[in-house]
C-alpha cells in the first residue's frame, strides 16, 4: 500500500507541478509580459494545460486509486491519506470525462481572448471582444456537456469552482438574500449619502503600496513566502504553498481601489500559505472552493478592513503617510466614507450592501446565457437592463458596463461568479463564529493585531486545505449548515448604525 | 510529406514551450521569486524538463525523423526544411542517448547546487559548496559517457554547446591565441596604468538604468518583444522569438557594471529577436552555439560599446545625465577609463586583453577535473596557482576565487567556458567583416545610429537561427574559417593608441 501511495503522490504532484508552472505563465502574462509575448504564450499555456490533463487522466492513476480503496476504507474518513484519496478520485473522475484537446482549446481560447479583452475595454469595443464571447460560450457548453445527467447546463460548471453546489440551490440562497437586501439598499440609499470625497484627493503610488504592505503584514502575510506586482485586475496565485502571490492595482485619484484589493487578496493569500505543508504537492493543497476562497477575501477585507476596530489602530498612521490630504478628516468621516453605500456600476469598488446585487445579476445573465435564451450580441443590452432594473442606473459604455470583469473574458463563461456572494455569506458566519469563541479578537484588532483571529482560521480552515467540502467546513466550523442570517445581521447592525435607521 | 513534417513541427512545438515554460521557472528564479519558492522550484523545474527530455526522446520522432529522410534530401541544404529536419535528427540523435532520469537528476541537483553556492559565496565557504561539485562532476561524467568513442572526456559536453567543436580544436586555438596574448598583456601592463576612478563617483540606480535602456534602444533592441529585470547574475533568457529580456545588476559605485552588462545581454537578446520569425518552436528557434552568441553580445558590448566612436555620441549626453560626476571628465580620460587593461580577480570585470586568460584557466581546469587528473578537493589551490602564474596574482579568498563564477555551481562541469573566448575571436571577425562591406557603420556609429550594423547583423547571422552550424556560418559569414587574426589585429590597434605602444 505504501509503495501504492507513493506512486500516487509522485504522479500527483507531476500533475501539481505541471499546474503550478502554468499559473506562473499567467501570473508572467499579467504582470511583466512585453506585448510581442502573447501569441506564444496562449500556445504554451495550451500545451501544458493538455500535458497536465493527459499526466492526471493517465489510467495508472485509475488503477491506483481503485488499488487503493482498501486503504482509504480502513482508515477514519478525516485522516490526510484518505482524504488525499477521496479528493485525487473526485478530481480523476471529473477530468477523464473531458478531452485533452478541449483543455488544450480552452486554454489557447482563454489566452487570445484575455488579451483581445485588455486590447479593447480601453477602446469600449464590444465587437471586439464579441467573437471571443462567443467562442468562450460554445467551449463553455461543451465542457458542461461532458458532464451529462445535469438538471441545468451550468451545474457542472458550477461544481467545479464550488463542489456541491448546482444553479437551483445557489438561486434559492440568492433569492432568499435578494428578499432581505434590495429592500435595505432602498432604506439605506433613501438616507443622505455619505461624503467620500476625502478618498479622492490624490495619494502617491508609492506610499499607498508601502502602506496596504503595512497592514497585511499586521494581518499574517507572510512576504518570504510571497510577494505583490501590479496588474489590471487583481488576483491571487501560488506556484507552491512557499510562493503565494498577489497583485494589485493603483489610483492616485482613489485611495480605496488599491488599499481594499490587497486586503482582499492578502486573504486569498493567508488562506493558501496556511495550508499543511505536507499537503505540498497533492490535490489537497489548494483552498476547498471558490466561496470559501471568496469567505477568507472578503472576512479581511470587509468583516476587518472595513471596521471602525481596525481603524482606530491604523488611521491615525494613514493621517501621518498623507497629512496634506488626511489631516482635516476624521476617523469617523473617514469611516463613512470607506463605508459609503450607493448604486454604482463596478462590482469590485460596490460597498458590501449593494455587492451582491452586481454578483446576482451576473449569475442569472451567464444562466441565460449557457441556457440559449440570450444571445452574446444581446448581452450588452441585457446587462444594461439589469443594472437600471437592479441598481437605477445604465451604464454609460460597455468599458464600464459589461466588459468590466475579466471573467468571461478568460474564456469560460458560467461558474465564475456565485463563489462571491457565497463568500460574502460565509466571511460572515466565520468570523461571527470566530468572535463567539475568542471575544477578545475586536479588541486586538482594535490595537493592529490579528493573531487570535490569525490563529483561529489557521486552526479550523486554512490548513485544512481541501481536506473537507465546503459543506462539511462550514458543518465543522460553525456546528450548522451555510446561513444567511449572520451576514445580514452584520449588516442590518452596521449599516444600521451609519445611516441611523 | 506534409502531414509528416506538420507532425515533426507539433511535436517539436510541444518541446520547444516546455523548454520555454521552464525558462520563465528560470527567470522567476533569478528575478523576482520569494525565498520560500525554492525548494518547490527546484522540483518543478526538474518535472518540466524530465517531461520535455521525454517528449523529446519520443520514438515517434525517430520514425518521422527516419520518414522524412527522402523529402529532406530532395531539397537544397540551405532549404528551412531540410535545415529544420536535419538540426531536429541532430538534437533527436543527441537526447536519445541521454536517460530521462539523469536530466531529471540534473536538473534537481543544479537547483539545489544553485541555492547552496548562493548561501555559500559570501560567506566564503568552499567547504559547503564542495560536495556538490563533486556530484556536479559525477553527473558530468555520466553524461559524457552517455557518448562513447569520444577522443576526450569533455568532447560531448563542448558539442552540446558549440557543435562541432572538440578539446582538441579549443585547445589549439586557445594555444594559438595564448601566444600573441601573453606578451601584449606584459607590455600594457608595462606601462603606467589608466585612471578609471571617474567610474567609482556615486551614480544613482533609476539613472544608470534609464541611460542603458536608452543606449540599448538605439541598437534596436526591441522593447515590445523584451524588458530588463535585475538580478544577482546578468542573463538573456527568452520565451519565445517574441519575448527576449535581458536582467542586469546596478553598483552605484560603478559605473561600469550595469552599463556593460546591459550592453552584452542586449547583444545577445538581438541575435534571438532576429531570428526568422517561421522558426519559432522549432529547434532552428535558438542561436547556433555559445560561441557565436557571445560574438554577437562580445560584438555589442565592446567592438561597439567601448569604442571611442560611440561614445562620441553618448557621452555628452552621458555628462548631462550625471553632471555632477562626470562634467569634469573629458570624453579621452572616460574612454581611457572604460578601457582599462589589468590583472584582476574577476573574470566578468575583466577588460578585453586580459579576459581570454580567466577563460582560458577554467577550460584548462574543467578538463582536468573530467580528466581525473585534478580532485574537487584541490580545486582551490589549483585555481589560485593558475591566477598567480596566469595573471600574477592570488585571490584574497575562495569567494573572489574558485567560487566567483555560477557555472559549475549550477550542475554540469565541462562545456561552459570555451564559448565566452571563441566569441571574442569571432565578434572581431564579424565585425571587421561588416565594416569592409559597410564603410559608413563607422560614422554612423558616431552619430549614435546603428541600422546599417543592426541590419547587416540579421541579414547575415541573426535571422538564420541554428540554420547553419559555426564552421558553415564563418565561411559563408566571412568568406573563411575562424581565425584570431581580426582579433588580435583589433587589440594591437586599439590598445596600441591607447597605451601608445
Amino acid at each position: 500500500m505504501e509503495t501504492k501511495l507513493r506512486e500516487l503522490k509522485g504522479r500527483l504532484a507531476e500533475v501539481f507541478d505541471l499546474n503550478m508552472a502554468n499559473a506562473l505563465l499567467g501570473w508572467d502574462q499579467s504582470t511583466y509580459m512585453p506585448p510581442g509575448g502573447a501569441e506564444a504564450r496562449g500556445r504554451q499555456m495550451s500545451t501544458i494545460g493538455t500535458i497536465a490533463h493527459q499526466k492526471a487522466t493517465d489510467e495508472e492513476i485509475g488503477t491506483l486509486l481503485e488499488d487503493l480503496r482498501p486503504y482509504e476504507q480502513s482508515l477514519p474518513a478525516d485522516a490526510d491519506d484518505a482524504a488525499l484519496i477521496r479528493v485525487a478520485r473526485r478530481g480523476y473522475e471529473q477530468l477523464v470525462r473531458v478531452p485533452s484537446d478541449l483543455i488544450g482549446e480552452i486554454y489557447a481560447h482563454g489566452a487570445a481572448s484575455y488579451d483581445a479583452w485588455v486590447k479593447a475595454r480601453p477602446a469600449n469595443d464590444f465587437a471586439a471582444v464579441r467573437p471571443y464571447l462567443e467562442r468562450s460560450l460554445e467551449l463553455s457548453r461543451r465542457l458542461a456537456n461532458c458532464f451529462p445527467g445535469y438538471q441545468h447546463i451550468a451545474d457542472p460548471l458550477i461544481d467545479i469552482n464550488d463542489y456541491g453546489m448546482r444553479a437551483e440551490s445557489v438561486r434559492a440562497i440568492f433569492a432568499e438574500l435578494r428578499a432581505e437586501l434590495v429592500p435595505l439598499v432602498q432604506t439605506i440609499c433613501a438616507q443622505p449619502p455619505a461624503d467620500d470625497s476625502c478618498l479622492r484627493r490624490g495619494f502617491s503610488e508609492a506610499q499607498q503600496l508601502a502602506f496596504g504592505e503595512r497592514i497585511i503584514r499586521a494581518f499574517g502575510y507572510d512576504y518570504s513566502r510571497g510577494r505583490q506586482d501590479k496588474t489590471h485586475h487583481p488576483f491571487m496565485t501560488k506556484f507552491s504553498l512557499g510562493d503565494v502571490r498577489i497583485t494589485t492595482r493603483v489610483r492616485e485619484d482613489n485611495l480605496s481601489e488599491a488599499l481594499f484589493s490587497t486586503l482582499h487578496e492578502s486573504g486569498h493569500a493567508m488562506y493558501e500559505q496556511g495550508i499543511e505543508r505536507s499537503f505540498e504537492g497533492t490535490p489537497l493543497a489548494n483552498g476547498t472552493s471558490a466561496g470559501v476562497h471568496e469567505s477568507q477575501s472578503r472576512l479581511w477585507e470587509n468583516q476587518v478592513g472595513r471596521s471602525q476596530s481596525m481603524w482606530q489602530h491604523f488611521y491615525p498612521q494613514l493621517q501621518a503617510e498623507f497629512p496634506a490630504q488626511l489631516a482635516d478628516v476624521s476617523l469617523d468621516r473617514f469611516y463613512r466614507a470607506i463605508n459609503k453605500v450607493q448604486r454604482s456600476l463596478i462590482r469590485t469598488d460596490a460597498d458590501e450592501v449593494t455587492y451582491n446585487l452586481h454578483v446576482m445579476l451576473r449569475f442569472d445573465l451567464e444562466l441565460a446565457l449557457l441556457e440559449g435564451s440570450l444571445e452574446i450580441r444581446d448581452l450588452p443590452e441585457a446587462w444594461n437592463a439589469r443594472y437600471l432594473s437592479d441598481l437605477g442606473i445604465a451604464p454609460p459604455s460597455d468599458s464600464d458596463g459589461v466588459m468590466q470583469d475579466v471573467h468571461w473574458y478568460g474564456g469560460m463563461i458560467g461558474g465564475g461568479f456565485q463563489g462571491y456572494t457565497i463568500g460574502n455569506i460565509l466571511s460572515a458566519q466565520f468570523f461571527a463564529t470566530a468572535r463567539a469563541a475568542h471575544p477578545e479578537i475586536d479588541a486586538e484588532i482594535s490595537q493592529g493585531t490579528f493573531g487570535t483571529l490569525h490563529k483561529w482560521l489557521r486552526e479550523n480552515i486554512y490548513r485544512h486545505g481541501s481536506k473537507f467540502t465546503t459543506d462539511e467546513l462550514v458543518q465543522r466550523v460553525t456546528g450548522g449548515p451555510l446561513s444567511i442570517a449572520p451576514y445580514m445581521a452584520y449588516l442590518r447592525q452596521k449599516y444600521g448604525e451609519l445611516y441611523q435607521i
